[in-house]
């Protein structure tokens, strides 16, 4: 059960191909805030309920999906034990000096595990100037925009060898698994893990290629806010996957759309209160449609097959 | 911002004058499922969202209050050592062996803080025979009664000296306090406190008497389940102390009443993802009111006097 | 824009297959009272929210469908005029003597329209014996069950020349028509009606197969009751039509889903206020999609094919 | 239950005493649409799910209530019917041409009702510009704004000799009473009328002054949004009067507060659906507060005395 060692998955840099029309998708529609943009062009995102400088950086490329996904960690003796565990678990770790690729952020440790996707952690971050308030606080500053997303909230990897990703999460960034999906041979086709008491802060799904995302999904407070995302995706003629739904895995609500780029984004509300000492739970694969789709009950084929 | 060491408030027992009726409420109109009795013939409950055994217990009195909150830690060891710096702080600790008075709770140690409340702390429970399912598992197994309270999620303790206490929770149990409020001379009035994301677990109010309880709140999952809970209030002739309404602290939304025996309960939706790298949130002793009750903006006068 | 000559779609007789299994759904799951029996064992329902005898009759048959739908009208001299009308209009008119085949219910008209559904009108019905409370009401008397279904609210119904079917409606029920769907051609390939202010009572598609029933729609208050709806049609093992959604035609929420008997049963939320002074709504053929199924803006091959 | 012969009350002029600030009110926060100044500086307003020109005229004046209630029926016809049987009930009548006074509105009657109120009936308004789509339509065109008011909903009137009024509005302008309140003597203390299917579209209080409001209501889609409403008002400092809570009477949601020049505003969301063949509900004055606030179940002072 571990130490609080990971706080929260804290900043994802995408890359997207239409920077402006996807930056619109972002800020006016699901309703990030603009930080800024680095002298080389990428753009800085938050929510607006997020504290930390930025938590999305958007990259310009020729095929969208993700970078990379930086965690935050409780503090420097924590980064630099996390660091030495990481190496000691046989991952090549890169150091990146503070303020550098990512303002506001401090000194991160990079590498690669075992599904392909580049990790890192830092314990540093500068406050946004215009984060939430904390002198008698009003619970926001402006009234949400469009989708009216909180924070980055997750996001679902696909790549090979999920089971070495779970346990390095597990063993070395002290997160725990609150549910898993086994083939009928036993092994993982999924699993789901969380830094402390939300129901996931990361999922895996096994998938032959390497270093894909499924979906970053964003948190909204409540089934309604789904609904209001509902309308926009449609006012929007934005592409639907699937939704407005609810898992049974972590019950949390959902729509899952693309923006413009086609990475798919994910709007999720509630979810369980996790614990570590709750009992894991276990879906079988051929159930997997129930827990990923509880209302259909069916897995949908784009659900599986298309990542970025 | 140290380790998770304590796990969440995992039981409490309540003082009721009239056992039965004040049973039917908890059961039939809150929603709690009824577990057993003590051979003693206390009640024990639990909410159709709790794995443990129980997490309430009733024993009947001549005067409404609390026994003492109990706090589950994540581990054996993790308890010894709380005992242990729970001692060096001061407190004098009693054991309670395991299976005694709480049925299927392990051993437990128990302490009086400096406000006159009874804490205790433990590392094991049994699985209730009726909790969550977790294999491919539906939301839950039977559709929730009455006001559908998923948990027991934190009480507010009213005494003297809640520095004291509150530096006893952050230094040796490890919890942190995303928000306080203090009066024009600095010194605390309350203060809110959370063993991990939830926004909070327990609180304090500065008051002379020792060991009362103001409220215990019970978690439901949005404002539309708040509705639901108001309209109970008033078709079973429940007493309310104020609500629907918000806080500005935590930003929950919350009903306040009593139930039948004169416990004031909470009924509590919603509370923002709290984490302790996040500044903390500090309310002037003159903003209390918009601080507690975000609608009208004023304390009403029974929040303050009113305790049992 | 003429009178209110009907006030609501009032009573609606389906045929089962498994009676008992399927009242199971009705009363326990969808939510409605029961009612009772008629000698020759048919059962009678009704939401918790309404006033007269019963809504619903469920009569056991070889196959599923509508026996008939008959509406309310406000007042026997209206019940004389309309009678006249219809006569007029061209239909045949079989009088139903009052406590006949529906107890409870006084004298109906009965009579085939262009579509080869049998609509009847009445303008009596008896007060159930637990209908709501009326003096220093309460909101209910008994928590509502299930889907918490408040009424039986509209019907779509699949048959051939739904002009025709639109125009009697109009011009001798007095109803008016909020929204329509036009063929390229221009002919007419639904239509939404209401009798008041709630956005439809009744919906036509053109079909060439006569008297056939699409759904039988109930009404739920809220969004979340969608949410509640098909946590319910999933835990129950009901299959999904469709939804949670949101129709942009009436702007309702929406799920439809079949009922142990094939019956397609939807529960609807919302919609906006209808006057009959507003502008109609019309849809192109092409639009559909978007028109039926706001979110994903596709009309799924089920809900053109599948009728009883 | 006679024909529909209003359709709703459809503008209200309402005094203001700063006429700017009371305007960012209605429109940033409460969300009502600008239509447009007339030559003599009123301002005119609608909400954005309004098909007419407008209806909400704000006139600068030394202190606030209100001029006029106009109801809209449903055709030329009707009006000059209705003028006649007005003027035979023994109301002395105005006839305000076209386009005079109020831009977009065709010929309006005018007279004083015996609770000192003004009311106005007509037949006619322009649509305004930019009212809901019809073409295809999506749910609204620009994201709603602040409360998100839909429409203006009801006003519910203070004044001697409610008898007459309320016989007026059932005999002549064709409304039925839902629900009504008495004193013990058996004498009307309040009454609740509507058009349509509305649970309400006008309220009486029988009340000494003559010619007094109490609010003036719009109508918001769920419960969801009248959390939001109450976040506005904390936010932007608004004084609450009541609320977030439900009226047994009509059981919809409710925030009572005043809006900057002191006129009383209600959002409300909700209510039954009315048939005009349902039995009257009845509330005892001493079980007023019941039926008002429903969850607390007391009238609170200022709702008896403060009017405008």
């Amino acid at each position: 059960m571990g130490f609080r060692r990971v706080l929260r998955p804290g900043l994802v840099q995408l890359r997207v191909l239409d920077l402006e029309k996807t930056l619109n998708f972002y800020i006016n529609i699901l309703g990030l805030d603009f930080v800024g943009r680095t002298p080389d062009g990428r753009v800085m995102l938050k929510g607006y309920d997020e504290f930390d400088h930025h938590s999305l950086t958007l990259r310009k490329a020729d095929e969208a999906g993700l970078d990379y996904v930086a965690f935050k960690v409780c503090g420097p003796r924590t980064l630099e034990r996390l660091k030495e565990d990481t190496a000691a678990f046989g991952y090549y770790i890169d150091e990146i000096p503070p303020n550098t690729e990512q303002p506001g952020f401090g000194k991160r440790y990079s590498f690669r595990i075992s599904t392909g996707h580049i990790f890192q952690i830092y314990a540093d971050a500068a406050f946004a100037e215009k984060g939430p308030q904390i002198k008698n606080p009003d619970i926001w500053t402006t009234q949400p925009r469009g989708m009216r997303a909180q924070f980055m909230d997750h996001c679902l990897l696909y790549g090979p060898n999920i089971t070495e990703a779970e346990l390095y999460c597990k063993e070395v960034l002290g997160m725990y698994v609150p549910e898993v999906c086994n083939n009928p041979d036993g092994s993982r086709l999924a699993s789901w893990l969380t830094c402390g008491n939300k129901a996931h802060d990361l999922a895996f799904v096994e998938y032959p290629k390497p270093g894909k995302i499924h979906h970053l999904g964003f948190y909204l407070p409540e089934w309604t806010d789904i609904g209001n995302a509902a309308d926009l995706i449609a006012i929007h003629n934005l592409q639907l996957d699937i939704g407005p739904t609810r898992h049974a895995i972590t019950r949390g609500y959902s729509i899952y759309f693309w923006e413009p780029s086609g990475n798919r984004v994910e709007v999720y509300a509630g979810g369980y209160v996790a614990y570590p000492d709750h009992p894991q739970r276990v879906w079988d694969a051929a159930k997997l449609g129930r827990g990923l789709f509880y209302y259909s009950g069916e897995v949908i084929p784009s659900f599986l097959e298309i990542v970025t």
